[in-house]
């Protein structure tokens, strides 16, 4: 990496936690440059526009939200067990970005506009989905998870449930709405495995 | 109500949507005025601040969200029946006001700041949780619902996972993960019934 590259980097990585804490609207250029220390003709010689930054700034945060949440999932023996293990972490491993998942604040964000940030954060929520559809697919094919169950409403089941008991979570300041769902992803799991 | 009255109400109810939308940060006093049609002056004659305006505006939506998914639930007969028509009615009623659930909106926009926005969603997470907590404790207390179940634990799980999938369903622009949600809650529901 060239010393162009690394700055660019070392933006991105100090404006993403900005913008998974303050929302698109509510991280300014000014905010940037107050965390980075460069001026505005600094930070636009490597991005054209706050939208460009902000969606470079939303892939890091989802690298590594995904990273901590499914890496070296294939080193555990078995589908359930694999699902059991992606809720687990969800729910105890704390995120290293402040600002809570920044999924699903992005989602939030720019639901209602930001087109370019909207198909990011959608890339993000297919891209998880279909990892877990994997995992509940090839659980069914190694015949251990019942044949009749659809890989896609187990993965969008734990994705929302995750996801919202989050936000509960974080509005309380405590992990009970996290921890419960969990138990109850726990009896779903349970209901998938062939008896 | 007097004149001064019907003209706060009528910013709130128009400053709604624009809040729920765009969020606190990405809604702008001149975006209030130009709804409204009026100057600066004229708001401020109502409101002292941003925040005031931004809090009641979430009152309003909040009041219309839970009236949607709340109301005349008392006319339904037996607990697990009223848990049901509360995730039906989520699922299928689309909101009067755009721009998403105003409660998510709301926790995701301000878990990391405005205290007095935070306060409100806030109340509002624990007044809904509490109406389920009530509705499961009273299918214990009536042999509708076995005696083990945690009526917290079922009350966080339906809160986080339709809300979780209203996320994914809104930023995918379909139902598919609502659905999904919907039909995993069922498996919870025909869980809690006593046999």
């Amino acid at each position: 990496m060239n010393k162009g590259e690394l700055t660019r980097q070392r933006i991105i990585a100090e404006a993403a936690p900005l913008f998974n804490q303050r929302g698109y609207a509510g991280c300014s250029i000014q905010d940037v440059m107050d965390a980075t220390g460069l001026e505005k003709g600094g930070l636009y010689r490597h991005f054209t526009s706050k939208e460009e930054l902000a969606v470079e700034a939303l892939r890091y945060a989802l690298a590594n939200s995904t990273r901590i949440r499914m890496e070296n999932l294939e080193g555990i023996v078995g589908a359930v067990e694999r699902l059991r293990c992606v809720i687990k972490r969800f729910v105890e491993t704390p995120s290293t970005m402040p600002g809570g998942c920044p999924l699903m604040n992005a989602a939030i964000d720019c639901d209602d506009g930001n087109p370019m940030l909207r198909q990011v954060a959608l890339e993000a929520i297919q891209a998880w989905r279909g990892r877990l559809v994997r995992v509940v697919e090839e659980g069914i094919e190694r015949g251990e998870i019942r044949g009749e169950v659809e890989p896609r409403r187990i993965a969008n089941t734990i994705i929302a449930t995750l996801e919202g008991a989050l936000m509960v979570s974080r509005l309380e300041g405590n992990k009970v709405a996290q921890e419960d769902a969990r138990d109850s992803l726990e009896t779903v799991l349970e209901g998938l495995a062939v008896r």
